[in-house]
């Protein structure tokens, strides 16, 4: 029994691409939004390739070049685009979003809700966790690696309807897309890896998590910075279990080499999410008046890193 | 009155060039130990470049290709090598000092002169600190760019006649180049700015301080590092001014865009003195049981840096 959801996937990145297929494949109606790819999706469709699920390609119902064409309000608006201090999602997605529109949101990151649910409070909102190895090798051509679990709830607590129909979706898609009653809870524990992980492999130059382990010493400072994040996010009401940030470092040396987003982007000169991985996990502790100073630091450090990324492609480009 | 002293640079970079050129200026004999210049030495000098201080060039009485041919031992033996783990020093420059060889170091760090001294226990150790801007621009060729003032006393603290000959030495040669009773202490309050814009710079991306000033979110960083370095210092003994974080951001914020070393070091890709001028401080807040978080952190990370640069260099060359 086929959901004939109609989905509108905004962001057509790796995360997008891939969500988008498993939809595809699971009967759904797949629109998507893409500016810079619309003549190649026109023609070829969305290319998903997969060790494991194997082609996974699809064909959009309908290719927009921009969310101001949609004229059928989806039922289900995926929303996984980057978070960017310089992006107005809300402002980005209104245009297409109708009163029964569920706004998915598969995107990295702490408290990236608020704007969301701000902007749209009558709308159901489904927010989501993606446990997913994927990356761009060409121009609307995305390769799944590994993994792929969704963890799904509502915000800031509970499961609704949408949550619990989009999860079904996901399921008859072929993957693992299980509920959770707390999903800020799980936003938290995986910014525990990610509020380390991500910045460190960004400062260590575009490094593998292998690239970064294997010293003792420095394995100490990954601790120390999960360690922060478990303080803050335990003072925000979600305890994380004591020896979460050592059992991280000894799973981390079991994953194969891995690059994490942040190292990717960095990697590729494209925008980081650093506020959303980082900055809001500072300004979480801050309020909650948490000592974070090694989270500082690597925040500091990216951030300049960043801004002279930014000043030296401006340099190149004017 | 000239001073013959006989004197042997080993280091023969931006400083030792520099310095030799002031002490060859000053009357001293001149010698140079330099294998991958030997050849242009011998042939064409040492050539130095200042604009305020005109044509520094000079010719060294003789050009070693390594510290082994020095048959008779220096006056003064000028070490300016960087302070590097894998280099042992004291074995370095072992084959030419004499028994009455004074030994000068003109090197970054804290903590640089106990395996000198370990080494040579009965030599005259004069310690000197360089407030230079003068950089390698090609083989044997340095240009001075502003500045030059060289602090000088022995250790761990006084001063010795061997420091006294050197400073008259150099002031002879035209630079400023005062005696300090407490050359620990200036050492210290040197570390307090390069253990935070040093190791920030290279995380930056090679950057100078220019680039890395100008976020007031980013210069409370440099503040919080500042003033670890001052909370170490100050439980070893060599307490510095309140306000000497504020201030150095003030000043900093004056002078013209500056790389420092380890930032010119890490845009050329040579190896980084992080030990010299990080560790060292860390390895002394720990001893003093002085938490330093964020210096942990840009330790850390530096290291990292380095150490997957240093993966690169090998794969490159293998």
């Amino acid at each position: 029994m086929a959901d004939n959801a109609r989905v509108l996937v905004v962001g057509t990145g790796a995360i997008g691409s891939f969500y988008g297929a498993i939809l595809s494949r699971a009967g759904a109606r797949v629109d998507v939004v893409s500016r810079s790819e619309h003549a190649q999706m026109q023609e070829h469709g969305v290319r998903v390739d997969s060790k494991e699920l194997g082609d996974l390609s699809f064909r959009p119902a309908t290719v927009y070049k921009d969310v101001t064409e949609v004229s059928t309000p989806p039922d289900f608006l995926v929303l996984s685009v980057k978070v960017l201090d310089d992006l107005d999602r809300a402002a980005l997605i209104r245009p297409a979003v109708g009163p029964d529109t569920a706004i998915v949101l598969i995107e990295n990151g702490i408290e990236i809700e608020p704007p969301i649910v701000e902007a749209f409070p009558d709308n159901p909102l489904v927010s989501c966790l993606a446990f997913v190895a994927a990356s761009r090798v060409g121009p609307a051509h995305t390769e799944h690696k590994a993994y792929g679990r969704l963890v799904i709830g509502s915000y800031p607590s509970g499961v609704n309807d949408a949550a619990r129909r989009f999860s079904a979706l996901l399921e008859q898609g072929g993957i693992n897309a299980p509920l959770s009653e707390n999903l800020v809870t799980e936003r938290w524990r995986k910014a525990v890896w990610n509020a380390a992980f991500n910045p460190v492999s960004v400062i260590a130059g575009g490094a593998s998590t292998k690239d970064i382990l294997g010293s003792e010493n420095e394995e100490r400072l990954l601790v120390a910075l999960m360690q922060e994040v478990c303080d803050v996010a335990a003072a925000a009401g979600h305890p994380m279990p004591e020896d979460l940030p050592e059992k991280s470092i000894v799973n981390t040396h079991k994953m194969p080499a891995y690059h994490n987003s942040m190292a990717l982007d960095y990697i590729h000169g494209r925008d980081m999410e650093i506020e959303a991985i980082l900055g809001n996990v500072i300004r979480e502790a801050r309020r909650l008046n948490i000592p974070v100073p090694h989270l500082e630091t690597v925040y500091g450090t990216t951030k300049m890193l960043q801004r002279r990324i930014a000043a030296k492609n401006a340099e190149a480009t004017s």
